[in-house]
């Protein structure tokens, strides 16, 4: 397995982009399959140049590559930069599976 | 295990808290007990005021818990938040895991 060691501009740029419904929206439309930009504007209550805008950020953040197929502008996920994210994440885990152990328990004895 | 469903709105909030170095620091200061503002600020060459505007951002996503004894302002991590953030990353493990298979194995065959 290739280890990422992710920089803090990195994650930065990951974080970012990920903070917006629309551009978590477009990542969800291209986890099925390359889309051409009108394809991933269709289902948005935006202008086209407000999705584009938000297919940059993506882009920044490598999450996105935009390919030229003729006229068409043709978008495709990359995944990779989200394993420095999820990794950072993974070091929380302990911290919130404890909390909500504990909440969980504590919804228990109030039950009974 | 008590679910969690998270909210766009919530998702917005954690990640852009996550989108800067000094809050994704905070937060591994707070990973080792509870600490005061000025605990927190000693290591980061920014202002006070900085710090509490970062800390900020933090309470507003829920990540952060500020709690008055006597004069000092004690935080305390919770991390239960970032759950959902690794909820939503984990619906493209597969995708990155894929893409770093195929690069690890690119470059096996180069070095062949």
């Amino acid at each position: 397995m290739v280890e990422q060691v992710p920089e803090d501009d990195e994650l930065d740029e990951v974080f970012r982009a990920l903070a917006h419904p629309i551009r978590r929206a477009i990542l969800e439309q291209l986890a099925s399959g390359p889309k051409s930009v009108s394809e991933l504007a269709e289902p948005h209550d935006v202008s086209l140049a407000a999705v584009s805008k938000h297919l940059h950020v993506l882009v920044d953040a490598g999450l996105v590559e935009i390919e030229k197929d003729g006229r068409v502008r043709r978008c495709h996920l990359d995944a990779v930069p989200l394993s420095a994210a999820f990794g950072w994440l993974t070091q929380y885990r302990v911290f919130w599976e404890d909390r909500l152990a504990a909440l969980a328990k504590l919804l228990e004895t109030e039950d009974q």
